[in-house]
Parts: C-alpha cells; sequence; structure tokens
C-alpha cells in the first residue's frame, strides 16, 4: 500500500508526447478535430493563428477560419513570467478543465464555452470571446460595464453556493475536494505569494523602491498585520467551503459592455467563500487608487473612479442578495437540510441563520479583499493598473494609498458591516494627503 | 476525462477473492505471514481462535499462540448491527489502515502495533492489547483510569496538531485530505445519525419509550437547537482542519490502569478538531449521567461520578496544554510561520491568538460534545453505558438529564469558557428533580 494518491485521467497530463504549441503546430493540432475544424471552417491552411498569452503562466493562440474563431491555451511546463528556472506541473491544465466543467454546469452563460481538452497536450480548445476585452484593461482605459457588477456576483453566489455543502450532497463535495485538493502546487503559489511573501524578506518580492521602502518594512514588522494574513491564510488552507475560481482578478475576467465571462480557473481548489468574493474586489479597489495616475488634464476620472466604487458595492449587495435567494430555494446540499425547518419558527430561525452566514462571509471577503490588495503591490505578481503608470512618484502615491486601505481591511475586518463602510474608506483614504 | 478519481490501493479493498473470514481460514489467512507466525510461534494447527468483534461494523479475531497473541480485524460489507440489507463499502479498512498509519506517526505510543495490511480481503493483522479492557466496560464497572485523560489529552493533541495546517506542510496536508475525502459511506453515517437524524422523524432513531417520547417530539420542534446541529453539520463538513479519528468515543479506547490505546480509526476524514474532542468529553458525561443506573446499595457511585468529572476536566486543561505546548515549539505547518513572529512584538501578538484559537476550539468542542450525547440516546446508535440500564425508568431518568445537558451545551456553545462551567452544569443537572 502507496501513500501516493493518483487521479485517474490527470497523470497522464502533460504525457511522453506532449511538445509546447506553436503558431504552426496549433493547426495541426486543430486539424483533426471536427468540432474546431467546424466552427473555423474551410481549409486548414487557411486558417490564422496568433498567440496572444499575456498572463504569467500559459500559451493562448488565437485561430481563426472562414466561419469563426476559437482559443487554444497551453500549459507550459514552467512559469511563463520567470521562466524555465520555475517549473510548474502541466496537471493544472487537468484542473482547469475539471473546474471550467463545474462551472458550466453551476454558471453556462458567464464562462467560455468548452469544445475539447486533451490531455497529453495539457491544452484545452475553447470559444473565443469578441470583441471581449480584459476587464482589467478596460478599467485601465476607463471603460464602463454596466453588467460588471451583477454577472460577477451572479457567477460567485451561482459557483460558491452550489459546489458548497449548501448546495451540493456531500458525496458529490467530498469526491471534488479530493479531486481538487491535488492542485498542491497552484494553490501553493496562492498560500506564499498572497499571504506570507509580503510580510517577510523575500527574493521573491517587488515594490516601487526607493518609494516604498518604508511601508514594506513597516508591513514586514506590523505584528497585527501578519496574525491577520496569517488567519487568512489557515482559513484559505483549512476551511473547504465551495470550489473557488481561485485567481478572480479582474485580468480573469473578459468583458463587453453587454456580456462578461470569467476565465482561466487553474487555482481552482476548496476554499474559504470570501476569497473569490474580495479577489474581485480587491481589483476593483486597486484599479480605483490606479486612477489618480490615469488622470489627464482632459479626464480627471473623478466619476469614472465613483463608478467603480458603485461597481463594488453592486456586486456584494447584488452576490448576497443572489446567494440568500439561491439558499432560500434551498439547494441539493447536506447541511441545513430545508424539512428540518419547514415549519413557523424553523423558518425564523434558519433565516436569521442565513443573515449572521452572510454577515460572516463579509468579513472573510473584506480580509481576503485586503490581502489581494498588498500582496499586488509588495509581492511578486503586480497589475498593469499600477504598472502602467510610468511616473514612479505617482505610482508610489496610488499604491501607498491602496497599501493603507489593505491594511485597514486586513486587521479590522470583523468591525464592517455594511459594504458602504468600504467605500467611505476607499473615498476618505483618496482625499488624505500621502506620507 | 471522467469525473471518476481513484485511490490507489483502495480500488483493490475486497477484490474478486474477498471472502468474510471465520475462526478456521483466519488461520489459513496468517500462516503464511512470517511475522504474524512469528509472533503466534509454534505450528498454526496450535494457534486457537477466537471472534470477538462486538463493534457495529467488522469481524474482530483473537488469535493466539505459544509465544503470545494477535488480532485480526476484517471488514465486512454491510452493517454488523444492522444486517446485509444495510452495505458497507470494504474500502473503509483502507482508510482505518492508512489513519493508523499516520497516527502511528504523530503518536505510536497510543496506538496498536501495525503487522499487516491484507488489501484484497479488506483486513488487518495487530497488536493484541491485554488485559486491556474497552474503557466504556470499564467506565459500567466503575474502574478508575489515572492516565485516561492525559493519554487521551496527549492522543489528541498529537493527532490533530501534527495533521493540521500548524503542524503539517500544505503539501503532505492537501494530498491526505485528497486521499480521506474519498471516505464518503462512512462520513455519511456520521453527517446522518450525529447530526441530523436524531432532529426529525426516521426509521432509523430509536428511544427509550414511551418514557422520552416527549423530549424526543421536543427536539424534533426546536429551531434553535436544529440550527445549532446543522451548524456543527456544516463545520464538519466544511471544515478540514486536521485528521479525525471520527469516532472517538469511550468504545474505540482500550485501556488498563498503566497503559492507554486508541483503536478503531475507520471514520477518519478531515474535520474540525473539536469534533474528537466532543467525541471523547460526550462519552465521559454519558458515563457520568449513566452511573445513577449502576448506583447499588454497597456503592452509590458518588465518588465514582467525581472521578469521571475530574477525568472530563483534566483531559481539555491536559489537551490544550499540550497543543500549546506543540504549537509553541511550533511545528512543519504553513499557517503562523514561526520566522513571521519571530520579534518582540510578534511573540505577543501569535501568543495572544493561540489564545484565542483555543478559546474557539473549546466553542467548537462543547458543542459536538451535546451533538455526540443526543444522538446515542435519540438516534440508532447507543452507548452500553445506559442500555445495560434494564429498569427503563430508572435509564429514562439518566437519559433526560443527558439530553438536558446536550441541549444547553449545543445552543450555548459560545458562552462558556472554562471546562469547570460544563462540570458545574453537569452536577447541577444530576441533583436537579427529572420531568
Amino acid at each position: 500500500m502507496t501513500e501516493q494518491t493518483t487521479i485517474a485521467g490527470s497523470r497522464f497530463v502533460g504525457g511522453v508526447d506532449y511538445k509546447a504549441l506553436n503558431e504552426r503546430s496549433v493547426i495541426d493540432f486543430l486539424s483533426p478535430l471536427h468540432n474546431a475544424s467546424t466552427l473555423l471552417g474551410g481549409a486548414p491552411s487557411s486558417w490564422t493563428v496568433r498567440e496572444v498569452g499575456d498572463g504569467n503562466l500559459n500559451l493562448v493562440f488565437i485561430v481563426k477560419g472562414s466561419n469563426g474563431g476559437i482559443v487554444v491555451k497551453q500549459a507550459l511546463p514552467y512559469v511563463r513570467m520567470v521562466g524555465e528556472s520555475w517549473p510548474l506541473p502541466l496537471d493544472r491544465a487537468y484542473f482547469e478543465h475539471e473546474a471550467l466543467k463545474i462551472q458550466t454546469l453551476a454558471a453556462p452563460h458567464l464562462v467560455p464555452k468548452l469544445y475539447h481538452f486533451d490531455t497529453m497536450q495539457a491544452a484545452c480548445v475553447m470559444e473565443l470571446l469578441e470583441p471581449h476585452l480584459i476587464v482589467r484593461k478596460g478599467l485601465i482605459k476607463g471603460i464602463r460595464y454596466p453588467k460588471l457588477a451583477a454577472d460577477i456576483a451572479e457567477f460567485c453566489a451561482l459557483t460558491l453556493f452550489r459546489t458548497s455543502d449548501l448546495g451540493s450532497p456531500a458525496s458529490e463535495k467530498r469526491e471534488r475536494q479530493a479531486r481538487f485538493s491535488h492542485n498542491i502546487t497552484l494553490s501553493k503559489i496562492t498560500e506564499d505569494l498572497v499571504f506570507t511573501d509580503p510580510y517577510r524578506l523575500s527574493d521573491m518580492n517587488l515594490w516601487t523602491t526607493p518609494q516604498l521602502d518604508k511601508i514594506a518594512a513597516a508591513f514586514r514588522a506590523d505584528a497585527p498585520l501578519k496574525l491577520a494574513a496569517q488567519e487568512l491564510k489557515w482559513m484559505f488552507l483549512s476551511r473547504g467551503e465551495a470550489l473557488l475560481h481561485g485567481d478572480l482578478h479582474t485580468g480573469s475576467i473578459m468583458a463587453t459592455e453587454t456580456n462578461t465571462r470569467v476565465i482561466d480557473p487553474e487555482f481552482a481548489v476548496f476554499g474559504p467563500m470570501g476569497f473569490d468574493l474580495g479577489a474581485f474586489m480587491a481589483n476593483l479597489l486597486l484599479a480605483f487608487f490606479a486612477q489618480e495616475g490615469h488622470a489627464t488634464e482632459r479626464d480627471d476620472r473623478q466619476s469614472y473612479r465613483a463608478w467603480i466604487l458603485d461597481t463594488l458595492e453592486s456586486f456584494w449587495t447584488l452576490f448576497g442578495q443572489k446567494f440568500l435567494a439561491l439558499w432560500n430555494k434551498g439547494g441539493d446540499g447536506d447541511a441545513f437540510l430545508p424539512p428540518l425547518f419547514a415549519d413557523d419558527t424553523g423558518e425564523v430561525a434558519l433565516e436569521a441563520y442565513r443573515h449572521m452566514t452572510m454577515a460572516r462571509l463579509f468579513h472573510d471577503a473584506i480580509g481576503f479583499t485586503g490581502a489581494k490588495m498588498a500582496r499586488r503591490i509588495l509581492g511578486l505578481a503586480h497589475v498593469e493598473d499600477l504598472e502602467s503608470i510610468t511616473d514612479t512618484d505617482r505610482r508610489a502615491k496610488c499604491e501607498k494609498r491602496a497599501l493603507k486601505m489593505a491594511r485597514a481591511l486586513m486587521v479590522g475586518r470583523n468591525s464592517f458591516s455594511e459594504i458602504s463602510e468600504i467605500r467611505d474608506i476607499a473615498e476618505t483614504i483618496a482625499k488624505e494627503p500621502v506620507a
């Protein structure tokens, strides 16, 4: 008997015949696939290919034919932004595909359509989202997305509720948790980069220097803050409440004014629901604090900043409504079985408990919001919202404000009860002088 | 790609050649095993066999030879106490063996020695514990175990700490959680029998009737109590804090005055640490309330009852000390990395947090204590402490007191802060008239 466990399917991901695709070989890869050929149309020789992967980890090809286009996403055996010195297992393509299948069951209209998965090549063929733009890029440009708050609220409510013990039977939940618990390497990246590295000296850390040297040192010496970070880390490690997207920042969302899709769930793992909620809110707040750096004489970005905070408020409010609506309707979950509370006193008690749970989720989400903001300024992976501000003094000013907010949220998370309080803090910090 | 996952090893448990052993075939099973033959000594024909399984699920053989004895435990493909109408997967023998291996790493002196595991036969060969007695039987007889509190406190501290994110690296924890998340069927028994059935009408429920009819109905109509039960269930389902024994009642402990061993971890699963702690405390409290039924004119059991409560208090106090000592010493875990808190303010903050965590574990444990008491009186599986009281009026009196305590603990769990309060409640309820 071995200590080793194996996931059927995943062990063959990136098999012996794995080869990183290129703009030529991707055509040979696609041409035998009937549905891909049909979607593209015409002879393979007429297809055009563009490699567009701008993320940190993967190859992404857009392939177009006379009928339309598709996307091929292939995992690389190392971290693309760092290089071959940081190897990364190809089985993350398996977890991404498994997560996307589950998200498709829960919220099919909010994720790309799946056409094909190739285990050996660790490659997934998916719907081409056009004319969608990565939301982070839209937020830098000052584009408004009227449906963003409601759609991401719905994505979170549907995927989190339906994969939780409220929405799915214990047998299904435990089987899924068994599967995603093997997503160890990518989870470890989150554990280190989000919850630990920003709070210690690490070769992996980057920040705007010398402007942020003092605040980075202050973060590393701040005991209550480090305690909050590690408490959130323990939650991330031990509270398998629902299948998380695991990386729900604005770079994992593609949108138009009328359509929103969530992509890239390769960090999927069971964890606290607040983690996904906080990831989205953190990236809205980073976008908010970055606006000062994008302001021009023609556009001071003031009204756009207000729109970002409107989006933040709407997101939380709508998430709460949608999640409660699903819970009220009753899921297939084994926790809080509806028949146990079918009488009047039962309904009253359960209703009160539901609202307590939402308050608890709010505290969790606010804590994770702070942690996800700080790691993008003091840790390895930064965000274009801030990085694109080329004047480092100007950027540092935005970053200091964001860090001030991050700390307030992490340390004070259990003292907040309304999303409007979070908005107020953001607005206050945005107006205060920066030290 | 399939949704199915497989545990290497476990899928062959109880293979095609599986056959329930009997007192004759167990000799043929053991004789080819070199270490078993050596431990027993003499020719297989000289070995004596006794089937002693008195639990709910398995066959247990004691085999003796001229040199000594061993135990063979084999899973049956159904629930022994119910019959073949309730099938149960044989892979629970795999989970038991895996859990025992991990417990052996954490606390080798507190579990039986493992000699052999046969995957095909779902059978484990283990140390014969002699002259150990099942502690539940000792508690019925009025035997005192001077080391019980300290040993079980140590077992819990070592196994829970070392398998938690405080004591074990995330990679190991996630890999183990992947494995034990497959222990779905036995976990489901806990989920239903502990947290749900006692609070609804179910054919599975049993209670002393008609004496307990009214209180059973009151439990089924008690909204705050049902909420507490379901909240504890959600914790059991979603908080994978540590590898639980999963069934740590006094029937899973064998002891002499000087030696204690924990057996039968087939319900092992990752869950909230308070679950194991509560299981042990619940069974001490059930033994306490049962004493009135075992009192005779010669022995009123008053001083023995006090000893049981002494054991309860010592257990919690010692568990807290031992768990904190392990945490202070620092584990290999990824949560609360010691270097982050190496300075003076860090140490003070972490120390404060450790004590908050112990208070939280106490609340959890007290809630699970109540739930584990109630299920033994209103649910399917009862305890010999109470069942052996043949006068049903007398038994019902004990049971009503225990149920009163169970409810107080479940509903009020977050209001307690000291184990002495729990003792006080038990003593008060024991003195009050029974309705």
